[in-house]
């Protein structure tokens, strides 16, 4: 109830944890073998399969023609876009609170009211569903905020390739990225008031928490990229389980100063008002009084204090997994 | 087999039918009956409905205070956003031809081989139906593409004000849409290829619809505030059924000019490539050989060639039902 009254969303029991599979919870096998069972049907053996990876030691595992440190790079810039315009797209609503609430649900005892969940979480789950049975997290590239186990039987088959090392392929922070985006992010995108389009929002929101959920956890592909290009160095910071000294390397500040002056940049020329014969905003200096569809200071705060260091402790946590 | 091969989209018996209920649709009844159905569950006596409605002849029907040509602009012209957002999301992602067609669905008698219906259809069919059970339609504003007869049982309660007058509410023009989508669009905003993410693709290709659907069917919203500000021209040119004159009085070829222009800017704007430090395009003109990511004049193509055409289709249809 304090959870409630705060407005806070909890995050609940049942979604797939952060980092690892919960041994208490409901939901596991969670995401990899959960995943894995999708694929041909087959059950993995885990012993088998740990000391097959033992064998694979600092060996390339599948490696993929494509994945590079200039294809990391351009695929994580390519979804500033796709986060800037889910942003100014959920800025289009009002909060619409009732449909974050457990309390505002309506009469009867509906599956809301059982689980204590809100509109939006009973909302993203059944749409999770509907994609997990679509095949949506064939590609270890998207992470449900909700564990599934149902057949893909909607999907045509694809042979996708595995560019991840498998025991460090099930690390995402989605628990972090459910928490931020309602407690934090959504009060500053959107104005109070309610339209009743909570349909229309949630599904808006959703959009948010999938592609922050790609670029954030998209953490493994980088940590990746990087132990391949130095496998010595990392081996044995991972052997010594040195978070810090990990960190430090993974870090590069004038890079990371570039990616948020960009999505800046990216919020103010995207978030403006075109006329089809004004001109065009091309600065991030608001001091000519216009208005932007999502404040840029907030999308240069959410790649500041959230999308850059949980990308990073995905990547820590990924290499930290890598030699397993 | 000849829609197959040709690669055109079939629309499916089971789609709700543009203008009309179709009296041999297993989906009937339609959109405005399954739409009232879900209101409070009590079925609507139509004849009694009709009834009131002629008592209600020229009368102002719910009047909202919200809608007037100011507010309905300001909405068209922020779908404008919208619909660039999401066309430029869609081409993200190659073709993915087999998510379009019936014979590359999987092995076995799953719905899509029983149906006889595509991957996209089956995924767009499902999600819709959730987003019916979350209370999407209950917004006039949202048309879906297929019929459902779902209780909202995940929705928190709310009363919609009703801006459209009710015998007239129906008219869209959502098979248009679907055909005009899948058969000539697409192949315009996306390259060949294939990378197996068709739940994904398929997902964006459901925001394309959506948001045109709400953009082109709020052609009754327009026609309704036009009505409203010239009840006498309007009525006589109902009752005597002149299509071609309701046609050329909702017609401002200046007005459409400036909005074609306007969306072929926005798809320059929101589709250049932005670096922290670099310029910002400002032009329409593309001789430089940037290079967007749509095509600019394929977004000016669509709204000269069927977005503004099927409005003002939707605007005449709901005119010619207005006295009814």
């Amino acid at each position: 109830m304090d959870d409630q009254k705060s407005g806070q969303v909890k995050p609940h029991q049942n979604r797939v944890h952060q980092f690892r599979v919960c041994a208490l919870c409901v939901c596991s096998p969670g995401v990899v073998r959960g995943r894995r069972a999708h694929q041909g049907g087959r059950p993995v053996a885990v012993r088998g399969r740990r000391a097959l990876q033992q064998a694979l030691l600092l060996a390339v595992v599948t490696p993929s023609a494509g994945l590079s440190l200039d294809t990391v790079r351009e695929f994580l810039t390519r979804e500033e876009d796709t986060i800037v315009f889910s942003l100014i797209e959920r800025a289009r609503y009002p909060l619409n609170r009732p449909a974050y609430d457990p309390i505002h649900l309506g009469d009867g005892d509906g599956p809301g009211r059982r689980l204590n969940a809100s509109f939006a979480e009973l909302f993203i789950r059944e749409s999770e569903a509907v994609q997990a049975k679509a095949g949506r997290y064939q590609s270890l590239q998207e992470s449900p905020f909700f564990a599934y186990r149902v057949p893909f039987t909607l999907a045509p088959p694809y042979n996708f390739t595995r560019e991840l090392y498998p025991a460090a392929a099930f690390v995402n922070v989605n628990d972090a990225i459910w928490s931020l985006y309602f407690n934090e992010l959504l009060p500053l995108l959107a104005k109070n008031g309610d339209d009743g389009n909570y349909a229309v929002t949630v599904d808006s929101d959703l959009a948010c928490l999938q592609v922050l959920s790609r670029r954030i956890n998209y953490g493994r592909y980088v940590a990746e990229v990087k132990f391949k290009g130095d496998q010595q160095t990392y081996a044995s910071l991972i052997q010594a389980k040195d978070r810090d000294a990990l960190m430090k390397l993974l870090t590069s500040e004038a890079q990371e100063d570039v990616v948020k002056r960009r999505v800046e940049k990216k919020a103010t020329v995207f978030g403006q008002s075109i006329t089809s014969d004004g001109p065009i905003e091309t600065g991030v200096n608001n001091s000519s009084g216009t208005t932007f569809k999502v404040d840029p200071s907030v999308v240069y705060k959410l790649y500041d204090q959230w999308v850059i260091p949980l990308t990073k402790q995905v990547e820590v946590e990924y290499l930290l997994h890598r030699l397993d």
